[in-house]
């Protein structure tokens, strides 16, 4: 059997480039009692793996030079030593090697059931994204029916968990994301009350006042940034500001400076807070149970970008900079 | 009887001056039923007051030209024409006008008790900056025993009091400010673990790091800057920043820019919330009854700089911004 892995080169500087990865061929590696030999079936692709690339001391370990990416995957049983497991079972794991084929302790992966929903989807919305839409709306923004919710990235897979999860709470919504293309998706697929797109939009903070004439109770803010400083300037006093990426940051060769935000924070009585998922571990049950619930009633849509080809991993991850996925970007191995 | 009054007279921009105030003599006005003439015995003066003699939306309403200057303020009752009060009652009112004599209609006065603690006490600790320190620090801060807790402005009134309490929390206290007369009283007097002043530290991120070798779990932030600056360089995980005040930029005269905090923020899975102490209004009784304990216990040391003259007042509303006081500043009136 061909095995193949996509290791970290070298550390991106700036914008990664496809110098920075490299494909090899490897072998098949043999699982010990307790283990599994799993097959990568569809693979995640983030923009937080950015800050992973990088020496800096993060919220997560950086990866290491000259070994493989890792994250969210959904791998099929190849060979069991564990039994927990057969052949044919579907799993999902995180952290999964970049990697065709490998070995892991069985204790690492979650055994999935092939019939609820597409395979894919829990690596969306009944995985991480979806877990990290809801948790960070729900328990850090707080929404409140009747309440304008902005979501910044509202195109990618978190920011149209969001905005449904904020429908869903009976807020107004309003999504900024960086095409027609996207916008219409926000505005005729999934109703979105307004939608701002920042690459035409030349005074952001007034687009913002247009289309929430109540101002901003919640923000979600997935990008940072000069998006971010727009939105700040119109929020409402007891604002809430969800902090869950900085993707216009994360390739920044130097600290990133604006305006201070403290000032707007105090004169707003605002709250914000950072989060990454795993601070939810012990609600995920809750949290897969709701999304599921609410995936079957068809409250909340889904959509993947799916590219195919494991060799094609690289260059997923560098078109997320470019914004050329809507919703959860994917890679199938086959 | 002589009556004086102190109005903007014209809006500061960038550092107030002399020039913007007016000493002006006026009539003894009368008090119609349901009113009281009350004199103004000690006047609080506050940074936050910067922020109203601007034009600018803010979470207070400005102050108008042409018109008295206002704020917290102990007074004793010259002549009442409402049941509830006698001639030589003591209240608090807040606002009162920076004026010698004035009437009031009663309900806006809350009388004290004269002998649980000298009056000026109502103005500082057992009045808004005590609360302000209470509520700050423990609804929002929630310091947990073996926390490191930093405060800058710490030999303010506010700082001194949230120093004092996380010591209560079983907190290591590190306090910033700005001379070496006020980090011995810090050390010596209310017992602080560590001081940095910053106007002589060169690298303040270290200095922090240096006095914080567990890292900063929550920082009450007074002033906002390059100070918090250095000090965001150090939280922990899950840190929590209640934002009181910004004074080293209330006298920009444009926007403050500085290093983005949200990728900390981020990172960290940091909570900042701002805060004016009228969200407490409700919980007010709560805290009154613990820090008049607390107080009491000599748990809780207050210090006050007593500018003696009401014509002194915009000297010593000036002084503020050199950090001239130690403690609540108040000016008393004779």
């Amino acid at each position: 059997m061909q095995n193949r892995q996509i290791i970290l080169k070298s550390r991106p500087v700036g914008r990664p480039t496809g110098d920075n990865f490299e494909l090899k061929e490897i072998e098949v590696p043999t699982p010990a009692e307790g283990e599994i030999l799993v097959k990568s079936l569809y693979i995640s692709v983030d923009p937080y793996m950015r800050g992973r690339m990088s020496d800096a001391k993060s919220y997560v370990e950086p990866f290491k030079v000259g070994e493989p990416i890792n994250g969210g995957a959904v791998a099929e049983v190849v060979e069991s030593r564990h039994a927990g497991f057969s052949k044919g079972d579907v799993v999902v794991g995180r952290p999964l090697a970049w990697q065709e084929l490998q070995v892991v302790p069985a204790e690492t992966v979650n055994k999935i059931d092939k019939n609820a929903a597409p395979l894919s989807y829990y690596l969306g919305i009944l995985g991480m994204t979806g877990m990290t839409a809801y948790f960070g709306l729900l328990d850090i923004g707080k929404p409140q029916k009747g309440e304008t919710v902005v979501v910044s990235g509202a195109a990618g897979a978190v920011g149209t968990a969001v905005g449904q999860i904020a429908q869903i709470q009976g807020c107004r919504v309003v999504g900024i994301a960086g095409s027609d293309e996207k916008l219409r998706y926000l505005k005729d697929e999934l109703h979105f009350d307004e939608v701002i797109n920042y690459h035409e939009e030349k005074e952001m903070e007034k687009a913002i006042a247009d289309a929430c004439p109540d101002g901003v109770d919640v923000y979600f803010d997935n990008v940072g940034g000069e998006i971010s400083d727009a939105v700040m300037a119109n929020i409402n006093k007891f604002a809430r500001i969800p902090i869950c990426g900085q993707i216009s940051l994360y390739n920044a060769t130097s600290v990133p400076t604006g305006p201070r935000i403290q000032p707007i924070i105090l004169k707003k009585s605002a709250l914000m807070q950072g989060f990454i998922i795993s601070n939810y571990l012990d609600r995920f049950p809750e949290g897969i149970t709701q999304l599921t619930e609410w995936v079957k009633e068809g409250k909340l849509k889904h959509r993947e970008t799916v590219v195919k080809g494991f060799e094609k991993l690289p260059e997923a991850f560098i078109g997320l900079f470019d914004g050329v996925n809507t919703g959860k970007l994917i890679v199938e191995t086959k």
